[in-house]
């Protein structure tokens, strides 16, 4: 039996693109490639996509691909995805939920306690001789105890709280409803949620619903002692009022994973002294990154099979 | 009625200072002078030490203050401090235990998450632009689920290992013997529980009791995927092995606290790509550091009006 014929796009590392290329007659592309570059013939023969990337999978490209059945994403975020056209379609749409739950939430809370502690500004202090010759360095600012806000409880969102149980920190949070099996405080409006905590963490999943949701009004009722932690995608905050807040004062501090236009992110983050910023790596381990990799080449083996795909989104 | 005399040894922020001098007839003498170059007449009045920093605090310099009756130390740890002098004088000793216990094992664990995760190097990634001209960040090591291990299960252990409950990890201890109110593992040997886990936490009691009580051996047990956490005291860890292991990839990592001669520490470790280095910062909060001065300056006025101190070690 001949190979099924898929297009990778993105990047993949070793132990994810070679099982690709030993099951499928494979073909790649960049993010940002024009799919009609591929000639027709090759682009007939696509049944399947292998998404990686943030870049915008949208209804043009995927009509590129006249026999296209299955997207399979790395990642549990999809929306770049434009999943309403996949459905006109009927194209299935996978992605990989939970087995990075656990990742995005221990870097949320290392981004806090970093960020309150100054680790990265310590290690410079250390690293460079100041210690030796300038001496102590600043005193910084206590974690265990303080209020903390988490906008959008879903499974990140509940993986940080949990954690910060254990820092005996005051739970409060943002979802479109109660939550009946926790007993933390609920708030029905973000800027109502950063009102009350010394810390705001975003784990709203991302896409229209939630596009600048954070508002400027939100991030200044965080105010001037708050520190606000994003760890869900860029477009969920007014980036533009963060910003303003971050250089005036209005806003303490912030710890930044995701952002807009990544990885050309705003050169006005650069001259923050107030921040702490990460490369959108919150899923970036090695033992994560191979645990979705099997799940995205499972569900295109279960596609390919025939049978109901493990994660599938649409 | 006149104030009393005291000598305030080390630097204090004004929240303490003042306070001090408010109550007291302050003298003040930097760690490293010679208490015999203050006049015997003022050497005779003091009748009380506020010490801080972590230079030698030995029966020379005591036996300079013939009428010295109380040192009150701004910290838990009292190595630097000749306590066995002091109870043949009947000098009775104070410190500053438990206020900074979350403070000691939110940094640990931030430690642990900063070096794990590489923030410190995510961030500079990031703020160097290297993000958008070059692209990914490299993928780190996933925190949740390891096994973990903690030498010394006193206060401040416990609090790490509770906090690290939470990271669902497999916690391992040594401790002189089993404690019966936790279900952890236990090792009767530094080396042995160093060999059974995937990162060793010290949070020792400095002193003559454990100097060097974490060996070459321990170090090379936890061998080169492990990481080796600090934040004890530098003396508790054989540290020219510690700096061999690190340098020749016997041990993968270790992110320190403490070291011998803080702050004139060895100049290889800032040669090493493989550590996150803080400057003795981990009880350095404000908000800590403030009740730290609150209990000593607590024990220093219970020894003056002749009652029981607060938090007496000797």
């Amino acid at each position: 039996m001949s190979k099924k014929n898929i297009l990778i796009i993105g990047t993949y590392d070793d132990w994810d693109r070679i099982p690709m290329e030993t099951s499928y007659e494979a073909h790649f592309m960049a993010p940002d490639d024009d799919p009609f570059a591929i000639p027709l013939a090759t682009r007939e023969k696509i049944e399947a996509i292998a998404f990686r990337g943030h870049s915008f999978l949208g209804c043009a490209k995927m009509d590129a691909f006249p026999n296209l059945g299955m997207i399979a994403n790395l990642g549990v975020g999809y929306d770049t995805i434009d999943v309403a056209h996949a459905k006109i379609r009927s194209i299935k749409v996978s992605n990989t939920p939970d087995v990075l739950t656990d990742d995005v939430a221990d870097l949320a809370v290392g981004m806090m306690i970093a960020k309150m502690r100054n680790i990265t500004g310590a290690h410079e202090w250390v690293s460079s001789g100041n210690w030796g010759r300038k001496g102590d360095f600043g005193l910084q600012r206590k974690v265990t105890g303080k209020r903390v806000g988490i906008a959008g409880l879903g499974r990140i969102g509940e993986a940080v709280a949990r954690r910060l149980i254990a820092f005996n920190m005051e739970i409060h949070y943002y979802a479109r409803s109660p939550k009946n099996h926790v007993s933390w405080h609920y708030h029905d409006d973000i800027a109502d949620l950063a009102g009350a905590v010394d810390i705001l963490f975003v784990t709203l999943t991302g896409g229209p619903a939630t596009k600048g949701i954070v508002t400027r009004q939100a991030i200044e009722a965080l105010g001037p002692n708050g520190l606000f932690i994003n760890v869900s995608r860029g477009t969920t905050v007014d980036e533009g009022a963060l910003l303003d807040a971050l250089e005036s004062g209005a806003l303490g501090g912030a710890a930044l994973d995701v952002y807009l236009n990544e990885p050309y992110i705003d050169p006005r983050f650069m001259q923050l002294n107030n921040v702490l910023l990460q490369p959108h790596q919150s899923s970036g381990t090695f033992e994560t990154r191979q645990t979705m990799g099997k799940l995205q080449r499972a569900n295109l083996a279960a596609y390919f099979a025939g049978e109901p795909l493990p994660t599938q989104v649409v």
